[in-house]
Order: C-alpha cells, then structure tokens, then sequence
C-alpha cells in the first residue's frame, strides 16, 4: 500500500461528508502532512467523465448493473494513476467515498448484490482498502431534511436524490452492515452532533496512527 | 435465451466485419427474418458515449483495466436493454462485436487477463452468449494492408490501431484460442477470400440453423 495513509469518507448526501473532509484537511496541513483530497466518482479526468454521465444526463437510461461497471471503471483509473502513486509518494489520501458507497447504492439499495460489487471492486481496486473509512451516520429522516435545505448545490445528485426515505434506508443498513463486517477499518460516527464535534470524534481516530 | 438467434461477427479491423454484416442483412431480409444489427461498444445511448470516451478522446488517459470495465459498461446496457429484449421479441440479433474482442484486446493483447475479462463479459452478459460468433480470420500483414487503404473511414479506431503487428498477432492468436475453446459456437473462416466466399461460407453455417 505504499508508506501513505487513505481516508475514505462515506455518508449518505447531506450528513456532513463535505464539511468533514474540509476541517481534517486543516488539521492534516497543521501538522504538516501531505495529503490529496479526491473523489469517486470523478478523481481523474476520465473519472470526470463518468461522473458527468451518471449525474449530469438524466436523459441517459443505465441500467443498475451498467452502473456498477462505470463506477468501477472510475475507480480502476483512480486507483491505478491517483491513490496508489501518492500513497507511494507518502501522502495522506482523503476520498469523498469509495467502494464501499458502490456496495451500498449498487449493491444493496440497487439490487446488483452486495458480494457481486464487492468482488467487482477488488478488481478495481487491485486489492487495496482504505485504512480508515469514517462512515457519517446519519437518521434517514435527518438526510432529507438537510438535503433539502441545500438543494441548490446538489443538483449532480439527481440520480440518487430523487430517491425516497425507503432508498435511504435501506443505504444506511448496508452502511452498517459493512461496518460490522470490517470494525477495525470502519469507523461509525454520529452525524447527527455538530460539525465541531463530529470533527472531534475523526482526529481522535486519525491522530493516534499518525502517532505510531 | 428468448426465441430469437443471436450472431456476432469478430475480426481484427480490416477483416471485412462491415461489408459481411451488410451481406448477411440482404440474406436475412431476403428470408423474410426480423433482425437487429448492432454493435459493441456503442449498441445504445449509453453505449454511444461509452464508445466516444475510448475512440475518440484521444487525450483522455484510460488504463487497460478502466477499459475493461467501460466496455463491460457498454455491454450490460447493450445485453439488458437492446439484445436480450430483441431476442424475446423472436428477431435475429447482428451484433458488430461482443465479449470476445473483450478477452482479446483487453484481456490478452493489452494484459487484463483472459480469465478475468471472462468473468466480468459473464457477469455484463448475464451469462448469455451468442448462438453463433464468427470470426473473420486475416493474417496481421493483410490487416494492416487493408487498414492503411483505408484510414481515412477508420479515425475511429485511434486508441487501437496505433498497435504494431505485434500487438495484431497477440489479437489473433487470443481469438483462435477462443474458437479452439468453444468450436461449437465459435466459426474462424478465411477472411482471405473473395467478400462472395466469405459470404457463401457464412450462409453455410447461417442458414441450416433457420431452416431446423
């Protein structure tokens, strides 16, 4: 995995992934460590691509499982020319999602299945996992309120936004269940608390590895 | 599999792919039979963009592996929205390529792995397959006669035929190995011959199968 660190931060839209991913920047650059903060889909220039198809044509019929495929090639490019160099590199990676938001919506809330996308996503990984994934959980009913109020900003999400509390709920139980799968690499966070300390909860998490 | 048939005409470009797919149509038409021509990548709308991101994006940076997955892309929508519903409907499907360029050029010309691609073309095809693959068998050295004849029809093909012969010979040899693999399906015929025997030898394998 390189001499590097990589963060990924999952969430559904509207529980703080934004606002997180800023205020540990900030902490990373007080200490002094390099780090990148990139994104899936949409790290790379082809990543740019995709995501342009899977957010921005809402004219474009894709299927769940074409889906799935696109998302993996985003992450198969990411991995390959972004993550693992800087890793390599030793920087500090910060990804707003990765795989484990594929299993979720793909996976899960979709229908592709959830092993079927994770084994698709090793692929695409080669491999590799994200040392600490920190999950922003927040109560469905919340995640509706706060998306609405931010409407504005989150017109790429119209593929997924349009989707109900059902969806939603059913993205955070397979949130959960990932989480319970692998407790040591992820990390359930009340998202419900306030930026300041849901800030708190990630450093206490993040500062004793760049400790060690 | 529906009650349609589903043919697949693969070949290294330059094989004479077109000019036989438009040859078969004229047949079919003249039996009377309901078909579809399509191709991969690019059988729909999905596809299309799909197709214009690895032909014609020749800035973009895409790896073999992101590759991979884009044109497995292409083929879950092709497969679920186009091919699998024509073949139910009763029609002869014509498709210009399919999972067997996948295992070629991705997976053995370019290093993805033959077994992998294999697997994720599985997954993409819902495990269907055509009824007929025929593969139009050139030496590399006539391929790139024929192709530099006529470059001006095949800007299309930059991300590919950039390739040496080298690279034409591993394309080759990785489509024999497939039709050694599965002779029942997969047809090699001497695409060497006159446009009217490579015809006549695709209506000796076409038509017994409509007249049972």
């Amino acid at each position: 995995m390189g001499r590097g660190y990589f963060i990924s931060f999952e969430g559904l839209d509207g529980a703080g992934k934004t606002t997180q991913m800023e205020m540990l920047e900030r902490w990373l650059e007080q200490q002094g460590l390099a780090y990148v903060r990139t994104r899936e889909p949409g790290g790379t220039p082809l990543g740019s691509e995709i995501r342009h198809l899977l957010f921005q044509r809402p004219d474009l019929t894709i299927t769940p499982l074409a889906e799935a495929f696109l998302f993996q090639a985003d992450r198969a490019q990411h991995f390959e020319t972004l993550i693992l160099p800087a890793l390599a590199e030793g920087k500090v990676v910060v990804s707003d999602r990765c795989f484990d938001s594929s299993i979720a919506y793909q996976g899960a809330a979709q229908g592709v299945g959830t092993e079927l996308v994770a084994q698709l996503s090793r692929i695409a990984t080669q491999g590799h996992t994200p040392d600490l994934t920190i999950f922003l959980d927040l109560a469905p009913t919340l995640v509706q309120a706060r998306t609405s109020l931010s409407a504005g900003k989150r017109e790429e999400q119209s593929r997924f936004d349009r989707a109900s509390e059902h969806f939603h709920r059913k993205l955070r139980q397979a949130f959960l269940t990932l989480a319970q799968a692998s407790p040591q690499r992820i990390k359930v966070i009340d998202a419900a608390q306030t930026p300041e300390q849901v800030h708190q909860n990630i450093i206490a998490l993040v500062e004793p590895l760049f400790k060690a």
